[in-house]
């Protein structure tokens, strides 16, 4: 694809200019001498001692209430699989870029250069005080879910796990606009999510909590069910009890079949064909997520008769990114103190990302708001807010 | 003291206002969409594909050779003690506005929540990849020289011990000066200095390195000497192996009578008293940096008799801070890719400071640069090429 090629060669001539996309920058511009007693010794003393006397001041008196770690180990980069900490430090810069520009959050990648789950749990856990966030980020599932959920338990600040929380976001608020224009309800509709991992796992849990009763998940070895044997562990052994009622077996293909919404992360290149789009019920959608090279490109999707086509890239229309989430979602976690991400907190930035579009706007073409339109951080507090107050 | 209460206030007052001292910026200001996909998905693939590939890439790709993470566990902070990681923010905060002021280095506070010798040095391992280099921080001694020794042979990054190496630095450069004021040579003075704590361990280490021939240090049980049995350890041993050929023993004041230059790295306020100072050799050099209150005030020292004082702070003359050290020596490690601290690199850095002070510019109260001087980052950066091509 010549698009995807240009691209390519423009993103490495970018970062050759830029050599790197982060700084650490002072707050304070062109310090002046009589500020240095102020920010170093011998006046930063009196600091240091106010936060030991009063440990809350921590969050008034220092720049952690606004930092977040993303942490990965490099083990499942983008679709491109494990890559190593190195290779993956694009990526995380890329993401603290977002999280500058569209948040305010001040967001340091850290790359760890072990994949061992205990040691990146007590990685995390000893790097814990000088941040107000963890954003686990890139992390090869189960693996990631068992740190997630370990981490959850020793840590006192929020553990927000984008491959998850930041897909089941986007992919909700992308849905429940697309099915007010093909005037479906959530309840009715027949809904396939490819890939049993991360985002698969956050994406069923939230169309679950959301109100979705026929939610069918597959992976490389078909649909999954309650009581399949191979190739399962404990967070699909979740997802098999949670989907899948009729404890229905099969391939994609089969599951696809009078399927209303397909949504692909699976990390699979051309999984989908023209074929399954057409078994699909009437106005199908699709979301084939997967970065960088979607399950079914869009062109093709659409000839199969696709009605509302996303993808996860910045090439194409409907950009179903977490993108779209991360930056603002952690905003209001960061400036409400929220200590942990609930499945009400993503059910409600869902709803708020969604209704950004209004109503007369909502296009085929235009299912979800552009990342530059404001109107989605106010809406995200205002959301999270009134959850606050309950 | 008055002048340091009104600058206390001032210092809790600006870090109120400001809520912290450094944010994550990105170097790219008011990103364009049309950016996103080159510093973000499906760009970035291309990128982190091109350093899996070529694994040298990270340092040209990625901010990583610009990086430095400032690692603490909040044990020994200032001259404050065991305070913790979250009261050691605004120190390693400010330390990261001059990194970036000064030098133009991205430093990060990385506070530890565990004081266990292991556990840093298995987080330190674990954070490595990202980081182009290590600034180890306020840990408390021997266990942060235990902690270098260990990180400085697994990891593949600089280990800079700022309490170490910058202070053995800045001390070396003030008083190669200040000999020259003094008219004597390094060979021929006796040197005390009180504190045997990363500081005076780094110092010791330097001076003999230069070329001191009659050094003497002191703990709170008084000098250490070879066969010493109280209250040792492997890098008093060493210490005392080489300074105090005669074995001298006996407490600070008996290794001050004559002496000709205290340096006083000890942690505690008004060690010294005139009695002392008097009992000194002809014209007294006396450095007294503990922070943020000295050995002995300036104007008592003067008072009696010292020919030439100085302080670690910023409200006094003579400031012999590693602040005039660690952003331009990290500078250079960082462009010139050295991978190990020698002692060859701190002599040929305090050099390069001590002779940036023109000779008829030096004076009592201006023997070292000021920090604004933008000699000392072109001096040192020549004096580390020189060594390199060596």
């Amino acid at each position: 694809m010549t698009e995807n090629y240009n691209n390519s060669r423009k993103a490495i001539a970018l970062h050759e200019k830029l050599r790197g996309k982060i700084i650490v920058a002072s707050k304070i511009k062109r310090l002046k001498p009589s500020e240095i007693k102020l920010v170093y010794t011998p006046g930063v003393a009196a600091v240091c001692e106010e936060i030991y006397r009063h440990p809350e001041k921590k969050y008034t008196l220092t720049s952690k209430g606004n930092n977040v770690a993303i942490v990965t180990d490099g083990t499942r980069i983008l679709g491109l699989g494990d890559i190593g900490p190195y290779a993956a430090l694009p990526v995380m810069e890329g993401k603290a870029v977002l999280y500058q520009e569209f948040g305010g959050v001040s967001a340091f990648p850290i790359c760890l250069g072990t994949t061992k789950k205990d040691e990146i749990i007590a990685a995390v856990k000893a790097i814990e005080p000088a941040f107000g966030a963890i954003n686990l980020e890139d992390i090869e599932s189960p693996k990631v879910l068992e740190i997630s959920d370990a981490l959850e338990k020793s840590l006192s600040i929020p553990v927000f796990h984008d491959d998850r929380h930041g897909t089941s976001v986007v992919v909700l608020s992308a849905l429940i606009n697309s099915l007010k224009l093909v005037k479906k309800q959530l309840p009715e509709i027949r809904v396939v999510v490819a890939g049993a991992g991360s985002a698969g796992y956050g994406i069923c849990k939230l169309l679950v909590a959301a109100g979705c009763k026929n939610v069918l998940v597959t992976d490389s070895d078909g649909i999954l069910y309650s009581g399949r044997e191979e190739n399962m562990n404990k967070y699909k052994n979740e997802l098999a009890s949670i989907t899948n009622a009729k404890k229905e077996k099969g391939l994609l293909s089969d599951s696809l079949k009078n399927a209303d919404v397909f949504i692909g992360v699976s990390g699979k290149k051309d999984l989908v064909n023209s074929k399954m789009i057409k078994s699909m019920g009437k106005d199908p959608i699709i979301f084939a997520l997967t970065n960088p090279d979607p399950e079914i490109r869009p062109d093709l999707a659409k000839a199969a008769g696709a009605k509302i086509v996303a993808t996860g890239s910045y090439l194409y229309h409907n950009k179903v990114n977490n993108a779209l989430v991360f930056p603002h979602i952690m905003r209001a976690i960061l400036d409400k103190k929220i200590s942990k991400i609930t499945p009400d907190l993503l059910l409600a930035t869902a709803r708020a990302i969604a209704k950004t579009v209004p109503d007369k706007r909502l296009d085929h073409e235009n299912i979800i708001p552009d990342m530059y339109d404001k109107k989605i951080q106010k809406n995200i507090a205002r959301a999270i807010s009134r959850l606050s107050i309950k």
